[in-house]
């Protein structure tokens, strides 16, 4: 009789990029299934380097992998520090304990707080399949989680991960819920806020599927990718910062669950706010404004929805001894002109240097913004917060704060220019009556927006402009002739993007 | 300008099996998901032979795909009939409107008809992804579904496939919820009661974590993979068969549900009651008797909850026109002695064929079952049923009809013999007091079966057996030498499966 077979796998990297998503590729052949009993999609526990994580198992067929090995996806790869050749382990994972909790708030019970830490650890443990997380957040949704169950969720979701402190007792934040196209004004917040003297730490996301995030735009004008001691010099000296969330570990909870809630286009009231203010307590604010655009196709339609998430936000925030003030704004039409992270940082730049050609409605959010949030500050009398941020854009201290902040950073960066455009003229005289937001951002994107920094759409009619034939309507700004004609022959196929009405 | 590039990819075949999610892998470069603005899990429409799916997008990172090629999970390319090097196109699927009621069912409306049989449809279409299809059942579960919407998703899962029509009035069938090791009554009811001129067309399905399924089984006797017209003719010829599921279309959404239901560990009654009679009514069936076997470690574990189940079991067949009966048996331990296809086979055939040796609780359940369907015809009075089905057994007509059912199929088989095979023996002398079904499930699985035919355990010592040192407790089958040795390796690491206590 042989010995036991040991359950040992040679790694090969295959390159399959599954998003988050742990997967290993094992051959159906292989000795460890049959003697583990593995069936295809079984769950399956991946050990290496003295880290593990739990895995689904594809089965493969033919010549992809060798006797004796296992691929793994890109996320597991990393996750695991794995080299080509490396010996993993595999064996069957214990059982997920927490998921007899998510089966009992499926039949209706709330659930107590060491119960909803328990799924939130399992979760970024890697426990959970997308599976598992879809069933556990339709449990939550359409307003089964009661408010007691919404405090337990965000504090699990800020223990789950790092959390900072300032050393300070205000520390400010702001947080739009459902972004507009074209809305940056994060940095221009940041540096007048800063500029007064509050602190605030500001981590901003990458775009995922729309042409830039905040991080995208602010990395055009200096550094973003710090990690925590860094971000924190920058603050020491300067009262604020802008940087990239990705490489400061916040709520990591929050990244796995929105992932798959897009998946299922589920937006519940208590996921939100769990979200919103995990990661805002994880980041050490003390208040934080949360910005939230209503109109007919933002994802906040009603004054009434609006006010229903504002309370929530406000009893949340006030069990976990945050305070939270919610602004709604005009959510009705895209924020100032440029598209794509350059053209996006050329316009937030004009706005803080006080250009004549900045766009006003940029300039206006910013100062709406700063001022609520300068009068969370005791010395700021409630209603005089946006004059006084008025005078600190308009004395030219939050352009000087700015660039100190872009300094500390790692050193302020000039705005590129694309070497290639080409503009797109109005085919008829008239005036412009709505753009479509989600397809102008389509051409944003094939022309190379966000991977390539200058790319993008500058918009030159907003709704209400009278324009004549041949007026330019917009100009598509790209870094490759091959980019440039992607967006542009989808626009050949397209019309009415940016619609004309004759007079 | 060049000409708008076409969505078109060459197909190779990967090897990669995902069980029945559909997969599309593509280059992170390829010029598709540049101009199509696809991002890694997006799911895409991928058309090919006038036939289209749905797939979830995998990004490929290095060698694995040429320039302009793209692959497909197993599932995608048998159900395109994809051959190498095929040319598909690949674009934005439509929205899938049915999503929408799914949410309304999250927010906990009661659904229509027509919005379960569009959801229905969309997830045979395969629109649904897992992570949707764990939603909807997450939101039918926890009794969140009442009486007529099981009604609605159980018609709904019969008309998403094809239905059979007999012809006849009385059509019998029956179904065990949750399974026991070596349950085998099937064929021996299926020869009992087409020997008394009952129609009775039954489908099994093949093992999926078991040792052997009925299907698998019933293969050692007879060809199994009839279609449906094929089936019809042995049906016609002798009143009943016992053929694979898989190879008839029936309420195909059964198994797209089950697979994430397995998953989430979720039973949640309604949908077990639209699984099970979806089946039945779309088999055609007029009659049919429902086995729930109750015991501490199987699936229905108190006469409450079977009772609870038979209930909902049979207030659905009544309003879809079917006549439906439970019956609760005992599901404290495993039925008869074999454990794999060919043992199974051999412990039925002795039943049949009256042996003296032949076990006799899988006799006397089978007896059991029998009985009641023979009641549902109007010529069997109530409680005449068993008399009945003992006579026909003892008879010898069962024999007689299940050999020519055998034969209609396409012959008899004779029951194959292991080649390798180990007596394991009572290290001490005492009474069996216990037998670890799922492990010594293991030990067959892990000898071959189902795979091999002839591999799986055979149980020499039932609960209650006197044992002395030495005695032969059961019988490890295998084809293999290395087979037999996986078992053997596994055993030699377990102790207790056969539990003995010394008197």
């Amino acid at each position: 009789m042989t010995d036991r077979p040991q359950p040992i796998l040679k790694l090969r990297r295959l390159g399959i990029d599954t998003y988050k998503e742990a997967v290993i590729y094992m051959r159906e052949d292989c000795h460890v299934c049959r003697a583990e009993g593995f069936e295809v999609q079984a769950r399956v526990l991946v050990s290496l380097n003295g880290k593990s994580l739990t895995a689904t198992l594809n089965m493969v067929r033919d010549g992809l992998l060798e006797q004796g090995e296992a691929g793994l996806s890109e996320h597991a790869w990393k996750n695991l520090d794995a080299k080509e050749g490396d010996q993993t382990h595999v064996s069957h994972p214990p059982p997920v304990h927490s998921l007899s909790y998510m089966r009992s708030k499926i039949y209706g019970n709330a659930l107590q707080a060491d119960q909803l830490q328990a799924i939130v650890n399992d979760i970024v443990a890697g426990r959970y399949s997308d599976i598992h997380i879809s069933s556990f957040l339709t449990a939550c949704a359409g307003g089964r989680l009661n408010e007691q169950e919404i405090v337990h969720l965000t504090r699990a979701m800020v223990e789950s991960g790092e959390r900072l402190d300032w050393g300070k007792e205000l520390v400010v934040d702001k947080h739009c819920v459902g972004g507009l196209p074209g809305n940056r004004t994060t940095p221009i917040v940041v540096a007048i806020v800063a500029a007064h003297g509050l602190t605030m730490p500001k981590t901003s996301s990458r775009a995922i599927t729309s042409p830039a995030g905040t991080a995208d735009t602010m990395e055009v004008l200096a550094p973003v990718d710090l990690d925590v001691p860094a971000m924190r010099k920058v603050v020491e000296k300067e009262n604020g910062c802008v940087v990239w969330g990705g490489s400061v570990s916040l709520s990591p909870a929050d990244d796995l669950l929105i992932r798959v809630e897009k998946a299922l286009d589920l937006d519940s009231e208590g996921q939100l706010v769990a979200s919103v203010l995990s990661k805002k307590i994880a980041a050490g604010s003390s208040h934080v404004l949360i910005d939230v655009p209503v109109g007919p196709t933002a994802k906040i339609r009603s004054m009434e929805m609006a006010e229903a998430l504002a309370r929530y936000l406000e009893q949340t925030g006030a069990a976990l001894g945050i305070g939270v003030r919610v602004h709604t704004s005009d959510g009705s039409q895209p924020v100032g002109r440029g598209i794509g992270p350059a053209l996006e940082a050329r316009d937030l730049v004009a706005v803080l240097k006080n250009n004549k050609d900045a766009p006003q409605d940029l300039r206006d959010r910013a100062l709406d913004l700063s001022g609520h949030i300068l009068e969370f500050s005791p010395d700021v009398k409630t209603g005089e917060g946006r004059t006084l941020a008025t005078d600190i854009l308009d004395s030219g201290k939050a352009w000087a704060k700015f660039q100190a902040i872009c300094e500390a950073q790692g050193g302020m960066r000039d705005i590129p220019q694309s070497p290639y455009t080409q503009i797109i003229e109005a085919n008829k005289g008239g005036q412009v009556t709505e753009i479509d937001n989600r397809r102008i951002a389509r051409v944003a994107k094939l022309a190379g927006a966000p991977a390539d920094k200058v790319a993008g759409v500058d918009l030159h009619t907003p709704v209400g402009t009278k324009t004549e034939t041949g007026q330019p309507l917009f100009t598509v700004h790209a870094e490759s002739p091959g980019e440039l004609d992607y967006a542009l022959n989808y626009l050949e196929g397209e019309d009415g993007i940016i619609k004309i009405k004759e007079e």
